[in-house]
């Protein structure tokens, strides 16, 4: 089959590999879309030394399973697997267990594919109302929605999300349903039109003031956005680390510690409310995509996504 | 009068000062016994650009006040003093207010010094039952204290304090009274000999297992010691950030984010239930005490105080 490959930082397209082995309990997975997100950026620069087939946000259709119900079923699939046996998978669930696999980033192989192995236990259906276009945009609304179990958002605080980007533009949308003052914050005025087309407030990062925000949320994933988000966030206010950062970077701890500001690291989230928000239509999604390619035109694809300032880049393994 | 006057990072001894004048609503405090911290060691590296008297842990005798019923009495004082006017100050108390002044190190003479004037509302009363010596360490007891009105500290939860030193014990005790198993980290055996002698658990801290501990404390002030908090914290983990850090830091982006830590600045904690603790005897300051000098040898007891494992070295104005 055809797919996207990482092996040393090298991204390929092959057609040459096997068809995934479903396990028992496991479905294979018919990829019908897929979308690029800022970690496979990363991932292709080097991060976490991942190799095989990239990819983990999708829509897909059971095309075998072991449990018959699911055969002919559309899915979106949770990204974390884990062993099912530690105190961690029992306790709360595979997202942190120290022997999970990440589907596309650590030791199992992804969506970026003509055809995916997943658990079972991974899969959630989605509603018909939901189209393809839309359901892939499930992942990345799950984690833009793990903000909101881990803090409580008041109506009344002053929400700034740095980096209007693929991420920051769900996060903008799913923090504004608090019925807050979310304000998004961009380098250029051309990142910020589209989420003014979405009725977000806008403003330039570097103009916003000093402790000027309840809550900040950090989704540039660069060192230059962290110390603005830093800077914005007032004395004992929450900075919420959203993006995937490849490595070290320097922060300022005189403000951290004096302004007793809380940090909170945020990764993957619930699939379930994200499919909720998409089937109401509350998440506005189309407006974000700004490429289609087939696994073929895949290089391209990430030349397209790696370019700054573009949203999302899907890839249709079958071609448009 | 005599104190120890910092000026451009510079130390020095001078017995020219004139009194400090008390305002009004404010006392005049003869200072009985002063203790040197951390961050007035970072001062004097040149730290926030500090300039006049240093010094902000003490206990004195309240000589002069607008309230009478004041003289006389032993007292410890807060060390933030805000306009009483803005949101901040009326909301939460002058810890964060923008125009605070913080005693010793924000435009405010400070306590190494025979006198200081501090505004009636920063006093408490020192119960009888706690001698000078003990009384001086309520300002750092109640910063350790702090953690506690942050974060609820669970009896099973594992936690580690990286730093034995001043501060570190005073954390450590505050945290095992919770009922808990607590960990001191040094980087030495000498340095664990003492929180060893204070029925707290030990262990060197490059052989602590990584994603160990529930609950890390860094009370190092270090780039190495928060590198090492930030690998020994479990995943959903918190890290508290207890010493002050003069400017930035690298810190591990990647296992904070993917690890969804909380990170959570903390200074200046509560003065009554420091006491409380004293009063009880339920706090061991008395072994962290390693010289007693006069202000007349305030640079041979900074000497002293920046000497590595060093705990707390004292400073009697008018002498031993």
């Amino acid at each position: 089959m055809q797919a996207l490959y990482v092996e040393n930082g090298e991204l390929s397209y092959r057609s040459d590999l096997p068809m995934p082995a479903a396990g028992p309990n496991e479905a294979l997975v018919k990829v019908l879309i897929a979308g690029i997100c800022s970690t496979d950026l990363e991932i292709i620069k080097g991060y976490a030394g991942v190799q095989g087939i990239l990819g983990h946000e999708f829509v897909g259709l059971v095309e075998a399973a072991s449990d018959e119900a699911w055969v002919g079923k559309r899915v979106v699939g949770t990204i974390n697997i884990g062993c099912r046996e530690c105190a961690i998978c029992l306790g709360q669930g595979p997202e942190h267990c120290p022997q999970r696999t990440v589907l596309g980033i650590i030791n199992r192989p992804g969506v970026f594919a003509d055809y995916v192995a997943l658990p079972l236990a991974n899969l959630i259906a989605v509603p018909d109302d939901v189209p393809d276009e839309r359901a892939v945009f499930t992942e990345p609304l799950a984690a833009a929605l793990r903000i909101r179990e881990q803090l409580p958002v008041r109506p009344t605080a002053r929400v700034a999300i740095v980096g209007p980007g693929r991420l920051g533009l769900l996060i903008g949308q799913v923090l504004a349903l608090a019925g807050g003052d979310v304000t998004m914050l961009g380098r250029s005025t051309h990142s910020l039109a589209l989420p003014q087309r979405l009725g977000l407030k806008t403003g330039m990062v570097d103009r916003g003031d000093d402790n000027s925000f309840d809550m900040v949320v950090e989704a540039t994933g660069n060192e230059a956005g962290l110390a603005h988000a830093l800077r914005l966030v007032r004395p004992l206010g929450v900075l919420v680390m959203k993006s995937t950062y490849a490595g070290a970077a320097t922060v300022n701890l005189t403000k951290l510690v004096v302004g007793e500001i809380t940090v909170v690291g945020s990764r993957c989230g619930p699939f379930e409310p994200a499919l909720r928000l998409l089937s109401r239509g509350q998440i506005e999604v189309g407006t974000l995509i700004e490429g289609e390619y087939s696994l073929a035109e895949g290089l391209a694809a990430f030349a397209h996504a790696a370019q700054s300032g573009t949203r999302k880049v899907l890839l249709r393994p079958s071609g448009i």
